[in-house]
């Protein structure tokens, strides 16, 4: 018969398992394996299998009749590899032990370091080092781990005994303890594991060793463990692998070393060593700070033969893991040994560049390259100013707010955004600084290096506003407040007075006090290159978010192939037109209000026709006028006051019309497609103006495609209103020019009742373009402009696990999202179905688009390469995914 | 070979088809054919079927050769049943033509009437008559119907013509032209005519009946009728039926006669044939009021044999179709015929005795009279004082608004909450007007007869709180501007001062001047029989939704088994609570806001035990703490230095807290379970209270079944955070008191997302309560507070059919909370569901919720009769079809 196999040796060049044996192995396990069966010099260890793990818990906690001799094997096997001895003082062998499952899940048990110590064995480990201190207080934390982790004895009460101590000596850190407090320490925290657990502490290291591997088990079916993996329907796991492994000190003396390493360099993408290391040290050496490690490249002179042997793995890595390596290494005695692998952190550009040497050298091809060299938010560095790496300490920092469009920025507060425009048309550089914005801010936000809010979320104004412009804006920055009277804002301690210079990241959200260093966006040939590649393995469309000739040019030259969303209402901010829209609102009668939006559509046109020009060829879909009217009056007194007097209309009056106007939930209130049907003669000149400007173009030799958008539908009933009104138009001007042409008519879905009735609008409708930002807040009932005051909280406590308005919810959102395609798609299988809520540039939403089978997406033209990139993996994801398949069902 | 039969008679006691033959004959032809063949006089006529119709547009608008000697047929048939022919100038038959297909659809031929009318034949029905103006009004009338209707002569041809005769003759009404005038005008139509149609008028009545049977046929193509059909998806049918008819006349002299009658008094439901004739008119007549009919009573007198046939036929008619009818019947020269019969509107109190004394005749069975005879809206008029019928004319009309809660009241115009109740204090009656209501008003709300709003929809605060009490509310009177400072309102033309007398009629939103008569609600015993029928055919529970313990009982007094949403937020409204919950709003720690909602606790606590005792043995379901915290706090400045002074702090704090609070979309905002996750110790508050109460009242010997409800739900996440608090304080709360009861906790499903992940939360939850009222403004977008602004719009545009808020929207809304509790029930099927929205007193609605299946509605107190009828109705509609269904599959 043979022996059941339930321990997995690895180490010197070979090993048991590899990383397909995750399932038996556990992740960590099947990893080291993996990389002990390809040569890597990690520590040798052993894997106890899930399997065993299943036995004890379905036992009565007893182990197979054979672990305990495989366990020995595995532990001799240690020794001989190591050429040291479990438990001998002279020259000892230590050990860790991990619990690792098939799934990393948080309750399982910690790491144990150093198993193996005891009162004999620490002696010769300080002889050993050199370093008696060293030992002793790798001892006392062995006792306080072993402790805590194994017996449950609680952290805390060794933590009492410390504190007492360093009363009694007067140290105020623990690294003030002498070697002799340690010894003593070491004596107390015995006498603390007796107390609590009954027993002495063990001496002996196989008992330490069969405890530690107990608690793994136990550990299985702790109660958070079995919780999370309730919630997260994790089923089928048979349970937890233990991973015991020799410990290895870089503080043996002057042969032993530690170090850290890349494979290239991760600033600059350079293919060459990059890294740094201590002699005779530990690990946390390197971290804490204390001693000053050196660059990679002077370990040559010091151990040629490692910094040779450390050259070929890291070749060997990148060649395995098909990406740069981010490494930890340990020398210890003139041995090398990688305790850790890992594809490293890189800059935007080194990404890039990394990427496509990766491609040249003929390591990964141009589709591994696309799919998993670089991250879509690694574009966002290219595109925008940053902070130079390393340029502040936490002392500069005055607040954090959320990182509403990537990008740093220098400049000097400005509160209001006259003074803002004032300044910025003097040639300084100025952050406007506003508790939020509204579009009467829209100059100042222009004018403006940066924006900064102390109030507003993700999708504020001021927050879609920059992100529509790539300018680095810092929203909602709750620590600041700001007094507009006394021209400064503060956050308790430090106050910022208007004309001081701050820098702010958008990309993270930080503000600091003064003028930071920023490195400028970079284009390259690498860039180019890399995304003509992108553009190769993609099937989804991306289309732009732009409102003006400039941004649809600006998103044509990142690559958009379309705009997916012309909002119209931004236009009819401008200086020379909101009077007039005023007036349209303002009107007693229809005849009036067709008076009004006579002046507006000369204006409507223009902008279109510069629009189209800017895309000629290509596909634009604009959205008819959306926001409730209210927000194009004045609201304070003194304002209404003002803006009455320059329409020469009385104050009461205006003010009558503005409390007519005004709503409870604006969000929910009259507005969108509503505002369409109460006042048709609002469509009808939008339509005229959009179409007119299509036909002259058109008989100018210019391709024109557009596609005219109704809003906030929620009845088939509205969208044949509103359609009806835009076909008339349409024959009227195809009659007046004598010409026609090919345009769409189409509709939002972003009212939770649209997606529901999808099919029924589909039989009328020529396309549909999800607007999942107010898709979002009906389907969740959430005010994306209040949500803020629980959202953080929610995020915090995991009763979401990200903002909705930043990742579409696909388990809700998504399902309206999903159904409503489908049920469009069915009864109109030619209808056009994109996204333009702001997830359109978020790469988890674009992939879900992809996914569900979406034909384009449309986000603000700074993210569209982010988009570009995306889609692209997401296509390669599902491909791999379908290969992985075949590849199954084959064997 | 057959004929084939195109042509079916009735007339004389016997007819061709039935009732069961629409398909055929077309709704009209049908019931024409069944009348006729129960033996009822009426006018004789033939239908030409729909197949004929079908023919007709599939052979290129021929005739099927049969068809033109039927038609000839049926025409002699007609004739020798009146004893007049047609054409025949001494004796003429005229007839009508109408179009009817199986189901009525709009954009069909309208009705011709008098055909058969020409020069030779105006003549004749002049000396017949002996009125030759009514004979050449008639001939006018003819021709400008036949032009219109079946030539497409516009009507305003027409219209010109006699509008320029007017003036040359200096007429000001058609009724001051002459029978010479009329003379002459026929000859200007017929010219109108000829030169639109290009054609003589046809004088040949055989050709004039073939013109008028072809615009029929060719009618069902019209665009409007495909259009119709397309939408409301209706295939299938064959085409149209024509209905021939012959004209009867009331006015041939003494012998005839006209009139209206009701089998039964509609007012009062006595058993007595009540209606009113007159003598030589026609039907017109009766309803243009310029003659005053005599009660029918004295038609005895008169026309003895008449009057005795019309007797027999009204109980013949009531047998027949089991209902009590509203009959029109004309005398012709001594020969009774009945032109129409239909079910007779009648009051509340009619409906009820009607029902009942038809059960006791045998007329009907009780599920007949339950199914059929009283509509739930009757129970309405029972429950309320209404004002006495044509108690008042169009003059005495100062406004009309939305009919937000049912009954009449009278009253005092006071204009604010205080002097409200300190009026009604002092013994008087009140009406208390308000642009809206808020929470703060509810005292002068409790003390006023009634609630007059200028502002606000039919879910308002003024229209919810007074359909709670079953008070009688006006809301949303935009005819009205209250001046608060003058102490008045206006409607622009009257102005009512405070302490002027209105009445106002809450059932049909009309706001009149003065003290009108009121009759008093009444319960019967009829009533009480009725209604023990309603619940013996009922299987939907009913409801409550009631936040006092007066509430509950008042609704446990009308039939509600349970209290299926009480509300915990108004119990703070309170004088002796608001300030202790300002308090608790405006803590600045944890701490703090414990210590207030200690103060909070013994009255909540009051408030549950009052309820579980009047509610004694059933569930009661309680919603914690649901509306953003703002809403207890003050908002103008004045209020604000008001309650600060009463708390004793700075109202500087205050109204930074309340700026703090302020929301954009407060509907969107930080309310419902959001305040019990961010401050779990509201949570933990209410949860003790409820608790607390429960165990005490059982451990006194009381039945308790608390349900607690939490709400606007939108992840699973929310429910198990906030489940976990009340779990815990349960296991207190026994604990304290050495007694376990049994208790339920479950969600509100209002949020879109709710419903879209119900298979989740009901793994957790163990009941689902939708409140449609949220859900509906989610699922539309539609703030209920604003969408007053276009509402009225999009139903009176037909872009809605009725106000959502009202009637469950069951293609939108309803796929939710169907699909919901499919969803929930799947992972849990003994999950309880319900609704406690407005719409759970809606008979419509509660269909929908009877259909697919959920346990109970609930609504406030007065509407619970009214949902209990409307349940019962559902369930035996549902049986009816059942019956039906098997009966075909038998056949």
């Amino acid at each position: 018969m043979n022996t059941k196999k339930w321990v997995f040796a690895f180490g010197g060049g070979t090993a048991d398992g590899n990383k397909s044996m995750k399932a038996l192995l556990g992740g960590k396990g099947a990893n080291l394996a993996e990389m002990s069966s390809i040569g890597l010099p990690v520590p040798p260890g052993f894997t106890i299998s899930t399997e065993t793990c299943k036995y004890y818990n379905e036992n009565k906690f007893q182990w197979p009749v054979e672990l305990e001799a495989q366990v020995n094997e595995g532990i001799r096997g240690l020794e001989s590899l190591m050429g040291k001895k479990f438990g001998d003082p002279k020259n000892p062998l230590l050990v860790s032990v991990r619990s690792g499952a098939a799934l990393s899940m948080p309750g399982m048990m910690d790491t144990v370091l150093n198993l193996g110590l005891n009162d004999a064995v620490v002696d010769g480990l300080a002889k050993l080092t050199g370093n008696e201190r060293f030992a002793y207080d790798s001892y006392r934390r062995f006792i306080d781990m072993f402790g805590d982790v194994v017996m449950s004895v609680s952290h805390e009460y060794f933590e009492e005994v410390i504190e007492s101590l360093k009363e009694e000596v007067g140290a105020k850190l623990d690294t003030e303890l002498s070697t002799d407090d340690l010894k003593e320490l070491v004596e107390r925290y015995k006498a603390v594991y007796r107390k609590h657990t009954g027993f002495m502490f063990p001496e002996n290291p196989m008992e330490q060793l069969k405890f530690a591997i107990n608690a793994v088990f136990n550990s299985w079916n702790s109660g958070r463990a079995i919780k999370y993996r309730q919630i997260n329907k994790i089923f089928g796991l048979l349970g937890t692998a233990v991973n015991v492994q020799s410990m290895v000190f870089g503080n043996m003396g002057d042969t032993s070393a530690t170090g850290v390493c890349f494979t290239r360099n991760p600033s600059t993408g350079e293919n060459k060593l990059y890294g740094e290391f201590l002699i005779n040290a530990q690990g946390e050496d390197v971290v804490a700070g204390i001693r000053t490690p050196s660059p990679i490249d002077e370990l040559e002179a010091i151990m040629p033969e490692s910094f040779k042997e450390l050259n070929k793995l890291t070749s060997m890595l990148e060649d395995h893991y098909k990406n740069m390596q981010d490494i930890e290494f340990t020398i210890e005695e003139g041995k090398l040994y990688i305790l850790q692998t890992r594809n490293g952190k890189r800059t935007g550009s080194a990404a890039i560049r990394i990427a496509v040497e990766m491609v040249k050298d003929g390591i990964v091809d141009e589709r591994t390259a696309v799919r998993e060299l670089v991250e879509p938010l690694h574009l966002d560095q290219l595109l925008h100013k940053q902070l130079k790496a390393d340029s502040y300490g936490a002392a500069e920092v005055i607040g954090n707010g959320l990182p509403a469009s990537p990008g740093a920025a220098v400049g000097k507060v400005i509160l209001t955004s006259d003074e803002a425009e004032k300044a910025a048309a003097n040639g300084e550089k100025v952050i406007l600084v506003r508790v939020e914005t509204s579009p009467e801010d829209v100059g100042g936000m222009a004018a403006a290096q940066g924006i900064l809010t102390s109030r507003g979320g993700m999708t504020s104004h001021a927050a879609v506003v920059a992100r529509g412009w790539g300018k680095p804006c810092v929203a909602g920055c709750s620590d600041i407040i700001i007094n507009y009277k006394k021209r400064s804002f503060t956050n308790g301690t430090t106050t910022i007075k208007e004309g001081d210079y701050i820098s702010i990241d958008g990309s993270t959200g930080v503000v600091l006090i003064g003028k930071k260093e920023l490195t400028d966006p970079s284009f390259d040939n690498n860039y180019h290159l890399f995304m003509s590649w992108v553009d190769e393995y993609r099937t989804l469309a991306v289309r732009t978010n732009a409102d003006s000739p400039n941004d649809a040019t600006v998103a044509r030259n990142y690559g958009a192939t379309g705009i997916g969303l012309c909002r119209t209402e931004h236009m009819f901010f401008a200086p020379d037109r909101i009077n007039a829209m005023r007036r349209m609102i303002l009107s007693e009668s229809v005849s009036e209000r067709k008076e009004a939006l006579k002046t507006l559509l000369p204006f409507q046109k223009d902008d279109f026709l510069g629009i189209f020009e800017a895309m000629n060829g290509l596909p634009v879909t604009i959205r008819l006028l959306d926001p409730p009217l209210h927000e194009f009056l004045p609201h304070t007194d003194e304002e209404i006051i003002h803006v009455a007097h320059e329409l020469d209309i009385p104050a009461k009056l205006m003010r009558t019309k503005v409390l007519q106007l005004k709503e409870f939930n604006p969000m929910l209130g009259h507005r969108g497609c509503r505002l369409g049907i109460t006042h048709p003669e609002i469509t009808e000149m939008q339509a005229t103006a959009i179409l007119e400007a299509a036909v002259e173009l058109t008989l100018a030799g210019k391709t024109v495609l557009p596609e005219i958008m109704i809003p906030l539908v929620g009845t088939v009933e509205e969208y044949d209103h509103q359609a009806t009104i835009i076909k008339e138009v349409a024959e009227k001007t195809f009659e007046k020019y004598g010409k026609k042409i090919d345009y769409k008519i189409g509709t939002m879905i972003e009212v939770p009742r649209a997606a529901l009735t999808a099919d029924r609008i589909a039989e009328h409708a020529e396309f549909f373009s999800f607007g999942t930002n107010d898709l979002t807040q009906m389907t969740f009932g959430y005010s994306r402009d209040d949500a803020g005051k629980f959202l953080m909280h929610y995020i915090g406590e995991k009763i979401l696990p990200v903002d909705p308005f930043q990742v579409l919810d696909v388990d809700g959102v998504g399902q309206l999202v999903q159904l409503a395609k489908e049920r469009g798609r069915q009864v109109n299988p030619s209808l056009k179905v994109g996204i333009c809520g702001e997830h359109g540039g978020d790469p988890h939403s674009i992939e879900f688009c992809y996914n569900i089978g979406l034909d384009y997406v449309s986000c603000s033209p700074f993210r569209v390469p982010i988009a570009r990139l995306a889609a692209a993996q997401a296509h390669l994801k599902a491909d791999a995914k379908k290969e992985n398949k075949s590849a199954t069902v084959v064997a």
